[in-house]
């Protein structure tokens, strides 16, 4: 799988490459996908063959490695190009997933299609989606014993959040699990499933909206699913309520911006965790979840660790959904002085809001300014890896602060529901927007941080060789020390990478391959062509300059040591 | 300039990459244009600065050297995308001139550009032709003096070709001379222009066309252009005549298909070498001509030597237009047994066609089959390169063969006017469709050949090193023995490679550079998407397989040694 393990910790045990020698590592070959525009996700190594991925059409290839990558076969999906406005930020997916000699993919359109590993040819296919009411498909399909999960895109056209697990043989539906709305359609029991121990009780989403709001209430599910095989949980995140205009829509719009624990056979909930109740910036709670066990205060723990976009690190246990730790990744972080960690508090669990850049809490039509971070987060889908050992997470950031001005908006389906202008731009006095820092989740600490001119769009990898991998927007691959965080080694690929780093063994011999081609939320100035630095969801911002080192792309670039 | 000197030579005098070292040549920085389809032509270093050129829309990138490729400007001009469809081969561009300050560019849409090599600005702008009537801009302009020299492209859109010369500093038009027509419209003096030494005579293009056929005659001019500053002469080819159905156009269709030397000061032919008169195959004449200085037969000569469409290799005397040299470069070659070298035989300078292999010999519709080479020929754009170390000449070929099935067609300005279906392929018995060949133009002998799976469309550069490099339409950049022709090294580029390569130096290192990006004639089934092998100009034929090694792309590779 793309992510390495099931604990999504994007670690690989692979370790010719050292950082006594990574400064001599060399590009071995090159791919083009031949498509432009964000490359989110990386490549897939099973066996001798490689399979490829590319944004909108989402064409797949399977790439021979003995034979210099040549084309084994190519799947080019005939996809409605009338799918491309409703997707909120690029055109990107996010990757195919492995299994039972089938690869799965998560087209654009929703269609969830299994692929014959060895031929391309369909082995069957099923729509999760409309697209018609601005529900697309980005996630990389995560396959759980005998069933293949899919979550869905579009919470800024009000789609209603969905996770749904398919039979891997036939593509028949099992369960789907909303993140709003009635108790069975949300498959979670009112009396089993908690959140920060205590039962949810009945009606635990619907009592959080006005009315039907629920049911163009976002909440969508667009990131990386983890899975614990021993305790049988899967565990995601649900994304921001609709629309981004808090006012509109009063209360804490249960179960949007929440951690999810839920069983893979049957998709009911053990727990749940809202992180960002009532959310007013976007903080989108799909980031993925990773899972260690490590010692906290001299007792070990099954952790469940989540960089929210809200800028804090959350390490919870996962079998329970106890808050262990809440603190901030980056010091910029401003919309909230803190998580309360007192279990008798009424505010438990929720963060303690500063009004003043809260917007909504002086109405509509307000430009609140200063907020940090940007709608965006401290981190949004750029994974970060874990590495067993140095015990630290390494995690890909935005240093990015905003102007939020919401305003009324009303929903028409298909079309953008966001309600909120703003603009983007570094923290007051800095001028970079980015940094790949070193974390320690048993305390909540910084232990390094490295200042990147733009926002880390990347996923990180961690070896087994002492080296972390990241990419920048500008286009670099960067390898550093994993205790350090020292640069050892740098490569301009051809575009921005927003891509995420892999390893993989061939032939006895390591390589590390990155997909660069700039994109995505942070790139969508480019990737769409967009000048006006205060365009759509703040979207060019302080990423305009970015043009100033990089184009679109779309090109697999695979590295090794010589000889 | 991109051709490293006027002589067209593609010689770089670097010699830090030999035969010896370059087994270990790496990839040093990559650069995406953002553009896909076919990426003909190199980057072109001034300075510190390396100016890219990309296809349709023609954007144009100064990269900073001194800063990892960060883009000093971009110029992306806006053009109407109809032109699009009248671009024969793929949107190609063949790149920029420099000089005095001004980087120089031909537009698909024929507007001539001169930039501020340091900021990007238009310093002036002239339409060099007409898109609504076929006529486009693919070639590089050249600088010769103080004028800037510009062909045009559409032979099959019965275009009335003509080399423009303009002002360098104002754009303003000094003179135009065509292909067909007129005397006083060509440039040419009845009694002071000569072909193999004697004079032209009276409307010597008038009287090979029947009525005014000239008008839509053919014989565009999208070469490389060289220039002799001793003898103050220009070189360049005129393409074929229009239509393709030679039954359509009786006569020797004159200048088409033919060698022109021009001086650059007035634009007036001091001779002129029709190679293949009344063209009935395609064989445009445009590729470039490369002045040598060598011995043939004891004597010393100022020699052109050009590889023609037709499959053979001329050498002229450059100063008199004295044919000197004219054997098959491909032993497939067939359509012709010879060129005539019997001064006294009518036939002097021509070639000895075989009926049989004559498209048109028996009337319209009817299949001519077996025909060798291809309408693309055995060498097409892609420019050959001469070692002054080695004398020889290494020119990268096609080894395609076809059917010509000529049919009537009419004119209609701005519509295709080709007149044939073609089908392309690798010579009977035979599966490989291209050769990479070194040549003795002071004998006509092939000294070494590597054949190639696919026609090599890429330009080739020789190097002091004793290093000949050249790119294949499956991505490789190869590096081989100049001597020899033994392969020393290659490397998988993102896309197939239909660029040029070039080597430059910069703070005392040499460096070689490639665009990849599949496309122009050969790759034009995946550069448009075309699957059908009999679709088009032969479109895609025997080339259909390539799309099993490559994708579309646009990405500048550069390489160096390790250190």
């Amino acid at each position: 799988m793309p992510t390495g393990n099931y604990a999504n910790q994007r670690y690989s045990q692979l370790k010719q490459i050292t950082s006594e020698n990574v400064a001599k590592l060399q590009v071995a070959w090159t791919f083009s996908t031949g498509v432009l525009r964000g490359h989110e996700g990386g490549p897939l190594v099973i066996g001798d063959v490689m399979y490829v991925h590319a944004p909108f059409p989402n064409t797949v290839f399977a790439l021979d490695l003995n034979n210099d990558g040549k084309i084994l076969w190519k799947y080019e999906p005939k996809q409605d190009p009338s799918v491309i406005p409703v997707m909120c930020c690029d055109t990107v997916n996010r990757g195919v997933a492995y299994a039972d000699g089938m690869i799965f993919l998560h087209q654009a359109d929703t269609t969830l299609v299994a692929l014959g590993a060895k031929t391309g040819k369909i082995v069957w296919s099923v729509k999760n989606g409309d697209p018609s009411k601005g529900e697309t498909g980005t996630s990389a399909p995560v396959v759980v014993k005998d069933k293949v999960l899919a979550g869905i895109s579009g919470a800024e056209f009000g789609v209603r959040g969905h996770l749904t697990a398919y039979d891997m043989k036939t593509g028949k539906r099992v369960w789907r699990a909303y993140s709003t709305g009635p108790d069975n359609e949300m498959l979670v029991s009112p009396q089993k499933t908690t959140e920060l121990g205590n039962a949810i009780g009945e009606n635990s989403s619907l009592k959080t909206w006005e009315g039907d709001q629920w049911k163009i209430g976002g909440g969508s599910t667009w990131g990386w699913y983890s899975y614990d095989p021993e305790l049988n949980l899967i565990y995601y995140g649900t994304a921001n309520p609709s629309t981004w205009n808090p006012v509109q829509r009063p209360g804490d719009n249960k179960w949007s911006m929440t951690i999810f624990a839920r069983d893979p056979d049957t998709g009911m909930a053990k727990w749940a965790y809202q992180m960002t109740p009532h959310d007013q910036w976007d903080y989108d709670g799909i980031n993925e979840m990773i899972l260690t066990d490590q010692n906290i205060g001299g007792k070990q723990r099954k952790m469940l660790v989540h960089f929210d976009r809200n800028g804090f690190g959350y390490t919870l246990d996962r079998e329970t959904g106890e808050l262990l730790v809440a603190e901030k990744y980056d010091p910029a972080v401003n919309w909230a002085t803190k998580i309360d960690m007192e279990k008798n508090s009424k505010m438990y669990g929720r963060p303690l809001v500063d009004e003043k850049y809260a917007p909504g809490s002086k109405g509509e039509n307000v430009n609140y300014t200063g907020v940090c971070p940007a709608a965006l987060g401290t981190k949004d889908q750029q994974p970060a890896s874990y590495s067993p050992e140095t015990g630290l997470f390494y995690v890909p950031t935005n240093h990015v602060c905003m102007d939020y001005e919401p305003f009324r908006v009303s929903y028409t389906a298909g079309q953008p529901y966001v309600g909120a202008t703003l603009s983007m731009y570094p923290p007051k006095g800095e001028s970079h927007m980015g940094n790949f820092i070193a974390w320690d989740a048993t305390k909540g600490k910084i232990v390094w941080s490295n200042p990147e001119p733009f926002s880390v769009w990347s996923g990180a990898l961690s070896t087994a060789g002492g080296v972390v991998f990241y990419g920048t927007l500008e286009g670099y691959l960067k390898a550093v020390d994993a205790k350090t965080g020292k640069e050892l080694y740098k490569f301009k690929t051809p575009s921005g990478i927003i891509g995420n780093v892999t390893a993989y063994e061939h032939k006895g011999k390591q390589y590390v391959a990155v997909l660069s081609g700039v994109g995505g939320w942070a790139g969508i100035g480019l990737a769409a062509g967009l000048t006006d630095p205060h365009a759509g969801l703040g979207a060019v911002g302080g990423y305009a300059a970015l043009s100033n080192y990089t184009s679109l792309g779309g090109t697999l670039t695979v590295f090794a040591l010589p000889g």
